[in-house]
């Protein structure tokens, strides 16, 4: 099946559990701070304040499953493991920014609408 | 609060929830649908393949609260209901776009990712 093949509103297409796994928030997170450079497991969870350690370990498996992120462990005590963005992750670095940079670009005004809903 | 003090990163930032509801597939693929001008609930229905009733009169009171879509009700038998992209909502086209083309075009590599993952 070629890509031009998909097509995402078609029950079933896989593209949809590709869709909700790079828009799911800690999925554009890790994407977005990964942008600039290999991070470690421990930084990464910094950086993202808030994600637990399972959603942290979870999200970054599924990025390395989807061939977005590479994990790389070093050996030596304590073990250094890293995770850096593939090139087809990189290739996610556009639209991801751009669904975060709306996000915060326009929350006043989807809050303003938020409490315009709620009140009438 | 200025939309310049928003920080995705920042753990309980209300942008987080923005960020969810708009990486939602039904969120994608509605407003998607919508691009063209407004559609009755049951020609979104129809073109959105798969979605529930529940998840789809849920998903639009979700566009309509947080400002993306209008509801409008024509007063004839049997009523016909009409949902729009607001102003605020068409911002949304070209990142919404650009999330969905990432996953129709990339779904091979992906697919290819994860068997050679699933195989390690």
């Amino acid at each position: 099946m070629a890509d031009e093949e998909w097509n995402l509103y078609e029950a079933g297409c896989p593209t949809r559990d590709v869709l909700d796994r790079i828009g799911d928030r800690w999925t554009v997170l890790l994407v977005l701070t990964l942008a600039d450079g290999p991070l470690r497991y421990s930084e990464l969870g910094a950086r993202v304040q808030g994600i637990s350690q399972k959603m942290l370990t979870q999200t970054l498996r599924g990025l390395e499953r989807d061939g977005l992120a590479t994990r790389r462990v070093f050996a030596q005590v304590p073990p250094r493991v890293e995770y850096e963005l593939t090139d087809l992750g990189r290739t996610l670095l556009v639209p991801l920014g751009a669904i975060a940079g709306w996000a915060t670009g326009h929350m006043g005004r989807v809050r303003a609408a938020r409490e315009a809903f709620d009140a009438g």
